[in-house]
C-alpha cells in the first residue's frame, strides 16, 4: 500500500471499532438485534446479529398438536438458594434440526453434523406473496430459479430458507392451520424443489419457518424423504428472515449435541 | 485509495476466497475443525472454526453424580418409517450455561440473555500447570493480571475462560475426582478472581471446563453467588480450549432459549 492508503486504513479500522463499541452497548439494551463487539476482524465483515430462535415454552404449536416441551422445578431459591429446572423435550420442537438419522435408518445423528455445514451462507427464498394467498403454498424450482437470477448461483454449503411469513403467525391457530379434518395447512418445500437443489447445489440445509420441510397436507413426507437420507439437514420453525437480506447473511446453526440424536432445539443466530 | 493499492485488496480478497473454499472441503472431511466457506467477507477476520461442545450422553458426568440427561425412542425407522427421541434432560448438564437466575431471586433467565453477550471476545487463562499438581487449583487475580500482562485488556463483552486441561478427563472418574467422603475435587474460580472481573471489566461471561465455576470443595458455592446475582452468566463444562489461541478467538454461544431456563445445554463454537 502507499503511505495514504495505509493511513486510510488504519483510520477506517479505528473509526468502525469505535462505532462497534457504541452500537454494541445500545444494542444490548434494545436486545433484539446487537452488534458484534470487540472482534474488529470479524465485524469488519458482518457488523450485526440477529436472533433467529423462537423462545420455547409449553405452549409452543407442533406437529402433532401435544405440548412438545415441559418443565419442572427441582430446586428453587426460596428453599433451596438456586433455582435448577428438569427439562422434557420432544426433539422435534420448537426451533429445531432435522438431522439425516430423523428420515433414514443410519444417516448421519445430530451430533455428527459436520461443523463445517454450521456456520454456512444464508438464502432466503421469498414466498410471501403467494403463501399469503395460499396457505398450502410450496417453494418451486421456479422460486429458486428466480432467487438465483436476483442474487447470484446458491453458494457452496448453503442453508436455503423458506420465508412465508408464518414466524408472526406462531402464536395463533393459524401457525398449524388445522382445518375440521385435522389436515395441517402452512407452506413448504415441494419435492421438485428439493431434487432441484440437491442435483444443482451442495447446500447444507434447507429451513422453514413453518412446523415442517413437507407443506401441511403432504401425506408422504416426501420432502424429509428425498432431502434428510442425502446427508442434508433440516431446520423447522425459523424466526427472523424478514430481518435478514435475501443473500450475504451468514447463519451459525447451534445445534445440539446429543449422541444418537435426531434433531433437537437450536439456537441460531445470523450474522449480517 | 490510489488504484494500486484498490488492485491489491481485489487480489487479496480474491486468493483469501479460493484458499477457504479448498480449507473448507478438506476441513469437511476432518470433520474435527472446519473453515468458514462460502462468505468471504466474515472470513476475512476468522477463517476456521472450533466446536467447544462435549458431546452430551447418558453417561456425561454430573456435578450431583446422577445421569443428567435421558433419551427414549417415541418412534423408530424400522416401524414408524422415522426416528424421534423424546430427552430428558437437568439443565446442568454437559456444556451448559448457568444464566443468571440460576443462583438469584429473579435475575435474567436462560432466554433473556442478550444476543450480543452470546457473540463475544474470548480470553483463556491457562492453569494447566497448577491444576495438574492440585486438582484443586483456582484460578486467581494473579492469574488475571498475568493474562493482562500477556495480552491487553480484557475486552469489552468477553468471556473469560479456565483452561484447566479437565476436559481431556471427561470420561475418567477424576472428571468429578471424588474422594472418600464424597468431597468433588476440580479447578475453578477462586471468588477472589470473580470480584476482580467484577470491579475492573465488563466481561459478559466466565467458562470452566470442569463441572463448576467454583472449585470442586466449594461448599459455599461463592463464586456462583458472587458473578451470576450480577446478570453475568457462565458456561460449564466447556471443551476445546486447547485448540484456540489464548486471544484473538470470537466465542459463539449457542445458548438454549427455553422460557424462564436457569441454564441448559449450549452449542459453542469459537471462531479464530
Ligand atoms: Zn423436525
Ligand atoms: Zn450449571
Amino acid at each position: 500500500m502507499c503511505d495514504i492508503c495505509v493511513m486510510n486504513a488504519v483510520k477506517d479500522r479505528m473509526l468502525s471499532r469505535r462505532d462497534l463499541f457504541r452500537g454494541g452497548l445500545a444494542a444490548g439494551v434494545a436486545g433484539v438485534a446487537a452488534t458484534v463487539t470487540g472482534t474488529a476482524a470479524l465485524a469488519d465483515g458482518h457488523g450485526s446479529i440477529r436472533d433467529m430462535t423462537h423462545t420455547l415454552s409449553e405452549n409452543f404449536p407442533t406437529f402433532f398438536g401435544e405440548p412438545g416441551y415441559g418443565a419442572e422445578a427441582l430446586f428453587n431459591f426460596a428453599e433451596n438458594g438456586f433455582n435448577l429446572l428438569n427439562l422434557t423435550i420432544n426433539e422435534h420442537t420448537g426451533t429445531h434440526i432435522d438431522a439425516p438419522l430423523h428420515f433414514s435408518a443410519d444417516g448421519r445423528s445430530v451430533d455428527e453434523i459436520e461443523i463445517g455445514n454450521l456456520i454456512v451462507p444464508l438464502c432466503v427464498v421469498d414466498i410471501r406473496a403467494k403463501a399469503a394467498a395460499d396457505p398450502d403454498a410450496q417453494v418451486t424450482p421456479d422460486d429458486l430459479e428466480s432467487w438465483i437470477r436476483d442474487n447470484d448461483d446458491i453458494p457452496d454449503r448453503a442453508c436455503v430458507a423458506m420465508m412465508s411469513g408464518w414466524a408472526d403467525k406462531v402464536n395463533t391457530a393459524a401457525y398449524r392451520g388445522a382445518d375440521d379434518a385435522g389436515v395441517l395447512h402452512f407452506p413448504g418445500f415441494h419435492p421438485e424443489a428439493v431434487a432441484f437443489l440437491l442435483e444443482r447445489t451442495s447446500a447444507s440445509s434447507i429451513a422453514v419457518d413453518t412446523l415442517s420441510l413437507d407443506h401441511g397436507p403432504s401425506a408422504d413426507f416426501a420432502s424429509h424423504y428425498a432431502w434428510l437420507p442425502e446427508g442434508r439437514y433440516g431446520i423447522e420453525n425459523l424466526a427472523g428472515l424478514d430481518q435478514v437480506p435475501a443473500a450475504g447473511a451468514t447463519l451459525i446453526v447451534g445445534a445440539p449435541k446429543h449422541r444418537g440424536g435426531t434433531g433437537g432445539p437450536a439456537r441460531i443466530f445470523a450474522l449480517i
